[in-house]
């Protein structure tokens, strides 16, 4: 059994960790920690998994031993993790980190989208992006995984076969993205309060959202050229689930038969990645619980405009299922073990 | 007292009316029609209003009497209200529409656009499109004012100053609309059952929703040229409210300065469209419940792209709340008599 | 013009109160206070209301000036409202408190449900409890209205009348209440972060919620002897309005008629609590944004049950709608000044 | 591998039926019935599961074969139910009923709350009601499972500690309910439109619901003497969940140590049923997408009132959950198989 450390086990990535880990074949939870939450029982600091936790140890960052365990999931935030990844990764253990501090290429652009200095820059060097739809191979290999933000994992998804095949310009593109409100974590916040959310919608984050330069970076490195995508969220009186709506024009000469067999050879054996019939537009609601993209793409022939649209659950394929489909690479499982279970619906 | 009477006053937008209407000081109700609920007593038929409605005449369309009405609202469904117009025009009474019946200037084009003959092309001629930051003056002396579709209303207040200024590109404009339930009406609709609307969104309507036409046809007539917008319209969990983000192009040598100044040229004295101040974004929350459109315009230097965000209560100033100020310039009252309600928050 | 001033204006019972007060023609606003959101420009203070609010004194309480006040309205936590009102009461305005302070009629109590001591327990014998519904007379003529609390106003409208006409026994009264989280006021509270509230339900407040207490007081009042109601709220995934469900055992030859009859007789010329249909229950939703309480009674013959089913918008007849309603009868108003304004639906 | 068919399967506990299984590592899903989607290839049925349903057998009942299933799940409305099951029966395959159809011991009481005639009362004898709490041993030995209703499920589980010891009263129990609309089926239904749901809340199904003689009969037994709950349900905005309030009058001398020590000997070796810690109220939320029934009893020495609160998911245990936890008795897997997961949290 793989032996597993969860840190900031008590935000909602953590919870969606811990539901996914203890249905995994492979895997035995040992350590769970958590700043705020520490000081109640186990039962209590995870109420809905009342009485079926293992005997874990469970404490703050730095109470609890973890020299055992052979693979750590960060579910911190950016600038906590980096300092222990680096404790962790020399002792042997593989890092599954969730937050923003690996994820960049440039640690400058890092330090001026955070507005923090990068404690440990030459780590950034041997993480890879934890998106194995374009990444697999080198998966397999890293020691340290950087799981992406939940917003660049629907917008890449959606976008990069039509860059990387060279279908549409660079320059223009838009992406529209609506998500849940857990996206936003689990500490207070104003403006998640109830009342504030229910019955609305609203746009955030303008003008420059911090997910704007990572979904940059990783559509360029598709397309092989700058691309700078215009990027809007909007909070949405729901609780997971994020849908991106993304605009692009496409080249002369392209048509749909064209789009249509980008996306079949980039996603067609892909595990996680559905291609939605002509017919059919995607929902959050069919994928919300399970770590699946759905996919779909229209093209109007005559204003040349491609939209694509894809859906995840946030918790899922936005974070902590795509988290653990990276471990499965890393430890040399099957990529979607523990990650098998179908969306809940309704 | 103007007496009114209001066609399809069971659906929602009818309902909205009542409640619009009864707080309006120059207006008795004396009329009100239901095809589905005129079987039941006024008070089923109208629960929320139980105890407070006025005696009124309460029957199906035919039925009731309408010789003595000065005023018609007619909320009913495309091609059920021209021939209702029809028959009432004659007799004196102005009518406000709410349906999509004149709401085009081609007759062609409407008829493509919803698949049916108009019965009634010439009527169209005589109707004047109810968005009075557009068309004020006419609104004042038209008999037949046909009230904007929802969306149309949000996308056309948002991108309007920049395109009669010609301050952005007419092509490659995108309309990315959010709405909530209610715009798809009180009728069945196995899509709108309670559980396969909460907790996730979806577009609809793709490739083409029928108000994409109706925008179209405003925006070209402010740009003075043809504009195509690519609209997407998205349903969220939730009753009420109409967000649109719009993306567009600015023009070369276009400074942020120039957008701002067309926004508040065209909206500074309007009655109902409040620009929200640089630090802030609107919310439908902010409008829920009553007739204001508030709109937030970011402009991208570098890339050049402007953000004009709206958002309408669909049943306020997306229907109900502009049909009542539509009939305060026909009937010569001040023009946000009855609409000076604020929002309800939360 | 009524001079008005509006204690804790940026809570959710403060605005509540700016939205019917703006609406009521016989009052200005001219004084908001407000300790969270004070430095704040109104216009970003008050969102919803942007540029519509008159000009008016803004300000931390102590900052602003109260001296020509004709009347306050305090929606400010317990213990913080009986000093304001006993500095502003000697200065000859009238006082309509909304938090707890002058609700009870003896002050250990008072003391033990809160936990503080009472700093001006004298003043509690000039309160009138504002609930018109059975002291209508006192509040014309009383210079301090307490506002009753959202649960006791639902239960004690429910209950009233069978406890009054001795219908039903005193003992083993059960009022299982359901409210909407905006009840739970603005504050920053972790139990109310959107995603821990959404998608559930769950009780709260026991063994013992402080409304229990009031809700006792009165309607021993009424039954002229001992109640001790079981009360049981639970937090739902809703903004506004509470629903009360009371269930009692009806004494010994009691009939269907004779509930029916004492409903009548408490209610049938109450302005704004409606009795239901024979045939129809309340939905929270019939009474949203409105003073409506609407009220369905059921007898079983056979176990004796009667269940009496209320229904409120907690920020309407349960807070800021009952405030002016009291304020009208205290200032000499038509009772339902600025409050005939019908139920937002849906 | 057993294998097994789902009747109803498109309905929403059909679906949880799919979901549950998919996992269930002993079961091999062959044939699927629907009466409405039959039409739809597979994937369009049941979208969620969009390319990961096995290959099987799909259409209206009646068009596919079913000889060779070892096991049927019927998920259909009462009276469709029985006689699928009299023809499946003699063929050998065990019969899981998920509807009303077998769960009384009386015919004339199912006939007269159902308001119809039974076509096969011979069955009810050897089915055995499918709340393995109380029926385990029984369970294993019949060839057909009634599972209970939702309601009677949470309110049986919530009392029957309290009345199997004789604790407390059996008159005067009050049961009120409140459940999420995923319980209302995926039909159409105009109350269940989902502009008239949310943002409130309201009562239905009085004088007398369904549910109400099925769990007396299941209280009654367990007393040994007649129960009639007063039962009231309401409908929440939200999806999934049901949670039990229990209101009973504690037999004199009755200590919080008798209660509390009951429900530890009825639940504590219960692989789903989980006793709250003292200070801990349920909530829906704990539960959501998992089989487990979480409780928690308060005592009031004072009025001697015992409140027992009770929560599921009425689509795991309240229905799918439990039809396959009776389906692992029945065929002698262990009794949690495929039931193991987590609550989905958020």
């Amino acid at each position: 059994m793989t032996r597993v450390a969860i840190y900031g086990a008590t935000g909602y990535t953590g919870f969606e960790l811990i539901r996914l880990l203890m249905s995994h074949p492979g895997v035995k939870i040992t350590v769970l920690t958590s700043e705020q939450y520490s000081d109640l029982p186990v039962d209590r600091a995870f109420a809905p998994f009342r009485g079926r936790l293992p005997k874990v140890a469970f404490g703050k960052m730095g109470q609890v031993r973890t020299e055992d365990v052979d693979a750590v999931f960060l579910a911190l935030p950016h600038t906590v993790s980096a300092p222990v990844a680096a404790e962790i990764l020399p002792r042997g253990a593989r890092v599954i980190d969730l937050s923003a501090d690996f994820r960049f290429r440039s640690i400058p652009l890092y330090e001026s989208v955070y507005g923090v200095r990068h404690a440990f820059p030459d780590l950034c060097k041997q993480a890879v992006y934890g998106l194995p739809e374009t990444y697999r191979d080198a998966l397999r290999k890293t020691r340290l995984a950087a799981v992406p933000g939940c917003f660049p994992t629907a917008v890449i998804l959606a976008l990069s076969p039509l860059l990387a095949e060279g279908l549409v310009d660079a320059e223009g593109i838009v992406a529209d993205c609506k998500t849940g409100v857990s996206g936003g974590g689990r500490g207070q916040n104003p403006g998640l309060h109830y009342p504030e959310v229910e019955g609305g919608v609203r746009p955030y984050g303008l003008p420059m959202h911090r997910h704007n330069p990572e979904m940059d970076q990783e559509l360029s490195l598709a397309a092989g050229r700058n691309v700078a995508v215009t990027f809007v969220p909007h909070l949405l009186p729901m609780v997971r689930g994020i849908l991106a709506t993304c605009f692009a024009t496409a080249r002369r000469n392209v048509t749909a038969k064209d789009v249509e067999k980008a996306y079949r050879k980039h996603y067609g054996k892909e595990p996680f990645v559905r291609l939605c019939p002509p017919d059919v537009l995607p929902s959050t609601k069919d994928v919300s619980g399970s770590n699946f993209c759905d996919i779909a793409v229209r093209f109007d022939g005559k204003t040349r405009r491609v939209i694509a649209v894809s859906v995840i659950d946030n918790l899922g394929k936005g974070a902590s299922g795509a988290a653990v489909q990276c471990f499965n690479l890393m430890m040399g499982f099957p990529e979607d073990e523990g990650l098998r279970r179908l969306p809940v619906f309704p």
